[in-house]
């Protein structure tokens, strides 16, 4: 367990005591940062740029929390400006932001958001379920107060645990309220006790998983965080020259595209669910759809952790070039895959 | 996953539809049920005999549950008379009870509780944690509304699931609910629509630990429910023969004492903190130390699932008699080993 908690503040770059994985899935790491930091009637922005930031002011709601939405299309990321209209003329305790939606694609700049998040005096809550091992995310540097994050993306270990983390600020606030967790399961106040020294029985740590957790981030430090970060991506860029080729974008905003979550465009007229089903079928490759206004608009092709891998952007293409040929999409499929496999600048 | 709601439905004994393991441990399965079932200012009668019912008290006030206490003496069970005593003149939401106390040893029978409950017209809420595939529990005969169990007991998985299962009525109440559940995570309603049959994104199954459970449920139904319910009763009874001859008894009320957990007398003298971590360091054999009041009194042995074989029970009294020798408790090993051995009644 400490080993554990000692990589994985490694791998978050924070120095915070309390940090550890929660026994649930990445929504249960979301769940235990708001039921611990908001009681009701506390006023908390969420910014929402997909599913994700979606979930987030639902889950705040659960707990009481008024909330207040800034908005910015799908695909597109939150500006620091849209952050501090919010604030305006208003004493909010959080501000929860995703740094890498997953459902779109799209990576929000979180320094400056964090920076006139704590000159207005509130709390910074960030979703890094898909950032976490894929691209730079720097908890202390950036003076992130919470954070949750998933196991089964870009650390490449199964789903099922919720690493967390929270500053000092953060835990003032927690052991501060006035009102119980409403989650038992998730208080931080009794976990506290488990993962703390004293190893305070709480409830049967889901043990399988945390060994197989201990492993995912010591093979993270054996590969090294810059370099993990750098293979994120070149695995990009060598997938967005291949489908420049194809005569195909990666549609989410210019400049903030996610490494590890490529949402690439759909040519017109084509079945974009029979190309899934037969990259599954037939090359046992899964890509997602679009979610919400985003839905036959975009596939959302990964590449997270182990998977992140020049090979697999090559088998990717190849199938890929392939199936929209059959579909009617003319492309140059091999031009393409070779264009990947050199690499380098698009 | 339509398999294991299959199976888990067998080992349950239920046809209840909403059946599935809920994506954390047994804990999280406890705070499933009171969040689905409890809306602020419900009234719940929790049953208290020991760690867990306590444990489902504070749950409870967690989701605003005016809660009445029935308690009795840790090591007892709960009486049917204690809950219709508390039922008078009273008319509750829900009744809560523990089935197997895993911190102490008894077994409070279920079917009478059940009946009077439904007849005051509120629904059975059961702890079926340390139960599940050790003792004869069957959901649909004894109309329990609502059951929750964990993985890492006698179904000898690895923790991390939490098997529940609701009935029609519970599903009525749920669905029928005037406030949102408190947790998005535990929200019946929305995971109804991912174990249902479209398969509706909810959350990230922590896929690795369902295909474990899958495959402990076709091991249990394997092996068959009733021969497994002997098994875990046949090895008890030879501990509790080994134990008899070394002059030692199982402290938990007679008549209603768990097979699956053995509620083990500490002799005056001994160092009970050094016996287990002698079994522990020598033997590689962990039992458990008394909780609450019972701390320092019992010693807490465990045949569970794959562990209650005959085999284990006859080197745990071998180990256990040596080193109470050692500490200065005199007693005749080998007879008792013997005695286990032969098994049959006391």
């Amino acid at each position: 367990m400490e080993e554990a908690k000692a990589m994985l503040r490694k791998v978050f770059l924070t120095e915070n005591e309390m940090t550890f994985p929660v026994s649930g899935t990445g929504s249960a790491g979301m769940e235990c940062c708001f039921v611990n930091l908001v009681e009701p009637g506390d006023e908390v922005v969420v910014c929402i740029n997909g599913v994700f930031g979606m979930r987030m002011a639902e889950v705040a709601e659960r707990c009481g929390a008024v909330v207040i939405k800034v908005e910015s299309e799908w695909g597109r990321i939150i500006e620091t400006e849209q952050v501090a209209e919010a604030l305006k003329g208003r004493n909010p305790k959080l501000v929860a932001v995703v740094h890498a939606e997953t459902s779109t694609g799209a990576q929000t700049p979180i320094e400056e958001i964090s920076r006139i998040t704590h000159e207005a005096g509130a709390l910074i809550l960030l979703d890094a379920v898909t950032s976490l091992g894929g691209i730079p995310l720097r908890i202390d540097d950036w003076e992130i107060d919470a954070v949750y994050s998933g196991t089964q993306k870009c650390l490449s270990c199964p789903p099922g645990l919720a690493p967390v983390s929270f500053s000092k600020d953060a835990m003032k606030v927690i052991t501060g309220r006035s009102s119980k967790v409403q989650s038992w399961y998730l208080d931080i106040n009794l976990l506290a006790g488990y993962w703390g020294g004293n190893r305070v029985y709480h409830h049967t740590a889901p043990i399988s998983m945390n060994y197989a957790f201990h492993e995912s981030l010591r093979l993270i430090l054996e590969e090294g965080l810059e370099s993990r970060w750098k293979r994120h991506l070149d695995n990009h860029l060598a997938l967005k020259k291949g489908l420049k080729v194809m005569g195909l974008e990666i549609v989410s905003q210019e400049g903030h595209q996610l490494p590890q979550l490529n949402a690439v465009e759909i040519p017109d007229g084509v079945d974009e669910a029979a190309v899934r089903g037969r990259l599954l079928s037939e090359h046992d490759i899964e890509i997602g759809p679009g979610l919400g206004p985003l839905k036959g608009k975009i596939w959302r092709v990964g590449l997270m952790g182990e998977t992140s891998k020049k090979e697999n952007v090559c088998r990717f293409l190849n199938a890929f070039g392939r199936i929209l040929n059959d579909q009617g999409f003319r492309n140059e499929t091999e031009a393409a895959v070779a264009a990947a496999n050199e690499g380098g600048a698009l």
